[in-house]
């Protein structure tokens, strides 16, 4: 049954881009040769036998039973709390968290193979600790001393789990129309009132406790987005020497019944006078939150990566085992994902998948060497088009994953929809990509007139005159594909920019843009690949297909998107 | 409640359709004038109002409840056998049915228009009847006068449902490895014995009985699909006075869990010596089921424009509803509906739909004038275009419409998401996309080195010249786009028929083939919307805004196609 086929974590794949892909060891230049690719490398096969083996297995009972509401407690099906409890133990949540925060600052590099592998095995679960992740992030930019010991200690340990509360009823997009209320105890501590909703993770039965990060609004603050303030709040009261005692005043009123990610639950949280700690400054609860969901953003395009993979390999283990019909070309007994569509749709969705990885780790580092060596603005520059354009290819991908199944793919026992019902979800939250491409546009692009943007083609231009000279076809093909897509690009983000004056223009292509530019930094993933795969000795000639495919297949998509961007608002 | 949005009947788009866009009465032509555009127009309204009140109704139930086994017998939700009854009572079946097989023999292009509708209210359901269609016309074609009169008749008046029986578990695609054998009784009649899966409808209890049309093979046949007899056999054994009797031999062993149209029982049934009927030649099986089958596939046309445009009205009255944020360049308590991203989305989804729409009709027509106008090649050809570019397109417009609604949109109450998980179905059943893209590139246009398309090219040509004709500047920008598009897609043609000395590279880009003609067809169709409309005194100006749109975010598209269709295989 293919929904057995085993989950195998791309190690190779992530060894090639973590030494080879960019001509070094990425790794070891950013972590000062701390670690090494090899190391890397190796870290990323180490948490794959984990995923593969503990959390994998329990994709599909999570995706059948789910999480239910019993009671008024969430309760998981049987086997997570264990799961959960190992990888806890195994200590990949502290290897994730940043050394400051008491972690063991693994690169971010290497926390995008990490984030691939948590979601490919089980994304509903991997949700739960990704927030956690996120929170972690949060608190050690904004929390006081007391909060560090009492809170995030817990979090980086991975005893207590971390949640986002942003989204109520009435204000999902629009921050500013927050509702929930903050007023102050005399004992310094807060009384949270309010209902949040779509709260990820928002209760369970696996880990001891829970710390809600809340949005709320005090009395006498502005209006608007302005007078939010942040709040920790327990889900559990946590007395002064750390142990935890009663229930707070939040309760689970509803769990959401939803199209995929069922393991995940989904909670409408209501506040009724909580006790809450203020974590950062008063009305400064946004510059908190945003690191939060900065790092959940980044999060989502390895949840892409993630999803996408799981579903190829499922699709690949069928096509390569199902046999029917006679494959053109090819003798008998060959199996289906020879068929000219069949093997077409395989290296679309692979294609696909390597530059997501890539661009992930590419990312990634920039982040390593923001201070170092001033890759920062870049790498803002590639968060929204990485958690847009990645969740958005997902859903090809994960279709693609259906359509090679033929009929078995809409059964669901067969376990590919379940990955097209899960990655539907990927390009709303955390901001929708109409979210992320206002960032990209308005914040990115517009504000410095392109300047960053400038440094991207630059860059692309180096890797095309790397390409130039490779007396190969694949990569001449490459070079002169990539030519025409940086021309384009140029040009559409110069008609962008020539928008700024007429925002509504601007912002009714701003999803084609950020789709043309996840396109396009896709394709120079590839392009860094041919150039390292022709430099080495022991070339792996699939890596060449991949990107002469995707060179074919995807890249010329930056075409009809840079026409679309030219015309602006049609309305 | 989103999920409740009413269903509204797209009458205004047929009434133009019929009477306008194609720059005359076109049902009036094909009809001798017995039914003009007006009737044709009342017609889809009336169905509109039946389906809207009867059939939409019970789409939410039919998802959430579905159909069930009970104890071997497929039960539907309530209410289904009633509207199935009132469907019946009403006329609808006998209205679609040819004049030939003794029903009132309404056109094509007005069976279009009724086929969106069944399926906008309730796609599930409305598959009920669609194979039943489809089993009118094999019949119609191959029956023996006494099989016209003992099952056809049934069907014709609707007492009676018909199934569609070729898949095996080893036998999908290539229909040549079917293994059910028929062997001779006495009487005449035959006993079929073996197992089909995926039949839709395959049992329920909404009717009184069913005839499976059922592919089979007969002791000494040739090897092959060639080997392959056609048999009628009833659920119920049928007396020679047409009373129904006792069960054959044919039982439900199972029912498969769906990721979609869970009210479309999908059943394995065990021929265990049932009693069939052969229907014309034997060994000449493939022929009558290609009747059927070639029914079915147009119908997929209209079932991803109902679909579609059943998700795009939710996602209107949604965004239509809806405040979030503030609208740029809008006043204070605009709705998101404005928001240029969601503006957007909503004319991309409309956009497709008067594409998919109006090449549904104009195919229709094309098969109405095929006897006298010899428009019967160009039909053909447009049969794998619009199945497979329509359905295709489906996935993207239900998967806009989750996006419109944001985190609502994942939630299943909100009711957007079974379009999405129903849709799915579309490009695999009735031969996947690749099937129709075989069917495309190597029946339609190798085999005629492009003539047919060619005639489809000269025919966008003419359009071109009446846009250019026009002073107005979106008629203009179409003709523009069209002249480049109709470039691309002759030189597209050319590249693909270059490579019918290696029908691998010919195979592996058929289905970027195909859906380039689709998205050019797409265009063409709103040429024509363009030219009726600034030839009309009282002009749509959201139709000039709709092609205009299609021009410049799906017309493209054409570009990025043509490329990859010149790339051959990559391997």
């Amino acid at each position: 049954m293919a929904a057995d086929t085993p989950y195998v974590p791309p190690v190779s794949d992530y060894a090639f881009l973590y030494g080879e892909a960019f001509g070094l060891d990425l790794v070891a230049r950013s972590s000062g040769g701390e670690i090494t690719a090899e190391d890397a490398a190796e870290i990323v096969a180490g948490a794959g036998e984990f995923a593969a083996s503990v959390l994998a297995p329990l994709e599909a009972v999570g995706d059948q039973v789910g999480a239910q509401l019993v009671d008024g407690t969430v309760r998981l099906p049987e086997g997570f709390a264990e799961a959960y409890l190992a990888l806890v133990e195994s200590g990949w949540i502290t290897a994730e968290a940043p050394a400051s925060a008491g972690g063991d600052g693994l690169p971010e590099s290497v926390r995008a193979g990490l984030g691939e592998i948590w979601n490919a095995s089980n994304a509903a679960f991997a949700l739960c600790w990704l927030l956690t992740a996120g929170q972690i992030h949060a608190l050690d930019a904004v929390a006081s001393p007391e909060m560090r010991e009492k809170f995030l200690t817990k979090l980086v340990s991975g005893e207590w789990t971390g949640t986002m509360n942003l989204t109520e009823p009435d204000a999902g997009t629009d921050l500013g129309a927050i509702r929930t209320m903050a007023t102050p105890n005399d004992d310094g501590s807060w009384a949270i009132s309010g209902q949040k909703i779509f709260i990820t993770w928002g209760d369970h039965d696996i880990a001891e406790n829970i710390l809600h990060l809340v949005l709320a609004r005090t009395p006498g603050a502005p209006e608007g987005a302005k007078g939010l303030s942040l709040f920790v709040v327990p889900r559990n009261h946590v007395a002064d020497d750390g142990t935890v005692g009663e229930r707070n005043g939040v309760t689970t009123v509803a769990l959401e019944h939803k199209l995929g990610i069922h393991a995940s639950p989904t909670c409408v949280l209501a506040y009724e006078g909580a006790t809450g700690y203020l974590a950062g400054e008063l009305h400064g609860g946004l510059a908190g939150m945003f690191v939060m969901m900065n790092s959940a953003r980044a999060g989502m395009g390895f949840q892409a990566t993630g999803i996408s993979d799981r579903a190829y390999q499922q699709a690949l283990a069928y096509a390569e085992s199902r046999l029917q019909g006679p494959v053109i070309g090819r003798p008998a007994g060959t199996p289906i994902a020879q068929h000219p569509d069949v093997q077409r749709m395989l290296l679309s969705m692979s294609s696909r998948i390597f530059a997501m990885r890539a661009l992930g780790v590419f990312t990634g580092d920039l982040f390593d060497r923001a201070e170092t060596d001033g890759t920062g603005a870049l790498a803002e520059f590639f968060v929204p088009i990485l958690k847009g354009w990645a969740t958005e290819d997902a859903l090809l991908v994960t279709s693609d994953a259906i359509q090679v199944h033929g009929g078995m793919g809409f059964i669901e026992e067969t376990g590919v929809a379940q990955h097209y019902r899960d990655a539907r979800i990927m390009p709303i939250y955390e901001g929708t990509t109409a979210i992320q491409s206002n960032d990209l546009v308005g914040r990115k692009v517009i504000r410095d007139q392109g300047a960053t943007a400038e440094t991207l083609f630059v860059q692309i231009d180096e890797t095309i005159a790397h390409l130039r000279a490779l007396s190969h076809d694949v990569a001449q093909r490459t070079a002169d594909r990539l030519e025409r897509a940086v021309a384009a690009s140029r040009r559409a983000t110069a008609d962008l920019i020539g928008f700024a004056g007429s925002p509504r223009d601007a912002y009714a292509v701003s999803v084609p843009y950020l789709m043309l530019l996840g396109t396009l930094a896709g394709g120079w993933m590839h392009g860094f690949a041919v150039v390292a795969t022709l430099g080495s000795a022991d070339a792996d000639a699939a890596r060449l297909t991949s990107a002469d495919f995707y060179g074919a297949h995807h890249l010329p998509r930056v075409h009809a998107l840079a026409e679309t961007v030219a015309a602006g608002e049609i309305a």
